[in-house]
């Protein structure tokens, strides 16, 4: 069955009805789905931190692809990750969808199953949204809020010359997972890969692109210990968010090649094509990791949010400088120019 | 220039100067647009509504009818609207643009200014958003977040048997403003309506369809002076209104066509083409007025609302009854099933 013949109201209640089993209830939550707004109420000594972001079909995803699990699951876990790089918990989630009316019903429970699953695993539940019909692409917006407390928020501003550039993870993984699944690979089955352990690699590259994992505990893990004084998700890029990180603190930025935590199987994946696989990890978008700028004498207080949060692993892989406008890949001890970073239009 | 021409960075910056311009920043506000979130402080005993609404080009907008700046300015309405129906005061709000490539700058800037024009007259501010390419059709999605003290919330479950529905304003303009545009009629002028005073009130129709003007005032002193206990805009026309809140509250509902404040214009427009005016203007979605249960002991409550916001005015047009399967539309002493509201799929 479609939407078109299922028709809102029932759709309506449907997707509630998927949301709400996923969900445990909030005491603050006043008012849910079902009256013209969500109402919550405040939290003592909070901050609240609101992100927005969408998922456009034919632009971000690909229904030959993404799962529609995979698409309500992404959509949910770029906005916490925006979350985490302000160091805040999540809350609350309104999600607006834009349906072509010949979707199959079960591929929207599905979106809602794959929101829902991701949001109880943080602790965010969907509390309100909207949804409409799209005379072309299927879009999945998703506005998230969390909550910090006021001295304990991690801002892109707050970097000063000689601090260390630090990121969790790995980096690459996701932009070469995208390119496996455009080159025809699906995780390794069925491909040519006779490497039991690239074929490993490769899916795991593929489903750090399907499905990354938002970095929720290592945000708050470091804004609760105070131990960084800047941060920014790697949405677009290890590149992009070295030059927006840097340009907001008024500095300069150096990253060291020989540092960078490269995905194995995307440098693999790259070097087999003969490119250039640091050039292609710092440019590739949808890694969904962490960068901080940490002061060199807040090195204890970097070992206290490591020690609460094991996993990802943090890698320091380069410094804020004085110059606002240098940025700097060093290379084999030469200096090059840090790449773009990826521009949506 | 187009959209893709210029790119995202350089766009982002320009709608965000837009945005600033025209609003006035809150004290509470604490990051706004450029960061990875945006965060407010919250406010002492206020509760946090939250709203969100999608307008998809070829399915809410023509964009040979209405102006990027209509477009941009019906975004905000439709979300304050909610608000309204909630009794909140507006406060903040998120704008994702998914734009064609070959849109003109001039078009975004043009939707930016619409946005921040009626912010700035209700004091909601544009802090943060999101920026994506459409393979398609232009789509503003919105979301408003309001703040309101806990008691003086309106849901729309909380009406009860024998409460006076009383709605805002005139209902009908917008729907009929709506098929004036689609006739090649434009306010009037070069259509071969001869009388002045139809020209006035089919501009004034067209008007209403192109900026509904949303009753944040009317809302609030409704909640300050407790003058109602269930409350809902009329988004999807009257008749769809009436049956959700009867069926929020449990109740059922006897409307009376002829107390209905039918926009003169409207009824003019349909009974010219021969058309039943009640019907349509009942069904009629986009009006943006707003319906009050109120009880009738409660009539003292409703004078001093109404002393303290003089337009528009309230009509009282119907009550809600025991039993909850009963929608009855009385007319000329008959009762007859009151219409479906609109469905958008």
């Amino acid at each position: 069955m479609t939407v078109s013949e299922l028709g809102e109201r029932a759709l309506l209640a449907r997707i509630q009805a998927k949301l709400s089993t996923a969900g445990r209830h909030r005491a603050s939550l006043v008012i849910g789905i079902g009256d013209d707004a969500a109402v919550v109420a405040s939290t003592r000594n909070a901050q609240t931190v609101l992100t927005v972001d969408a998922l456009v079909e034919g632009v971000h995803f690909d229904r030959r692809y993404s799962s529609p699990e995979d698409i309500g699951y992404r959509a949910l876990a770029v906005n916490l990750s925006d979350l985490a790089a302000m160091g805040a918990a999540p809350a609350w989630a309104l999600l607006s969808l834009v349906l072509p009316g010949d979707l199959l019903v079960a591929d929207v429970d599905a979106i809602a199953v794959g929101v829902a699953a991701l949001g109880q695993q943080f602790g965010c539940q969907v509390i309100g949204g909207n949804l409409t019909r799209s005379p072309g692409p299927l879009i999945v917006d998703l506005t998230a809020v969390g909550e910090v407390r006021p001295r304990r928020l991690l801002t892109r501003s707050g970097g000063r010359p000689g601090d260390e550039l630090w990121v969790s993870g790995s980096i690459g993984a996701a932009a070469a997972g995208l390119e496996m699944l455009r080159s025809g690979l699906d995780g390794g089955r069925g491909s040519g890969a006779a490497d039991p352990a690239d074929v490993a690699g490769f899916g795991n590259c593929i489903a750090r692109y399907l499905r990354p994992e938002p970095r929720v505990r290592l945000g708050r893990a470091m804004a609760q210990a105070r131990a960084s004084r800047a941060a920014m998700d790697l949405s677009d890029g290890l590149a992009d968010a070295a030059r927006q990180l840097s340009e907001a603190s008024g500095c300069g930025v150096e990253i060291d090649a020989g540092r960078l935590p490269l995905e194995p199987a995307a440098r693999a994946w790259w070097q087999a094509a003969g490119k250039d696989a640091v050039q292609h990890a710092l440019s590739g978008g949808d890694d969904y990791e962490l960068l901080f700028a940490v002061p060199r004498s807040w090195g204890g207080r970097l070992r206290q949010a490591r020690a609460r949060v094991a996993a990802p692993t943090l890698t320091h892989i380069g410094v804020l400088t004085k110059d606002p406008g240098m940025r700097v890949l060093l290379r084999s001890g030469a200096r090059e120019s840090l790449p773009a970073g990826f521009e949506h239009f």
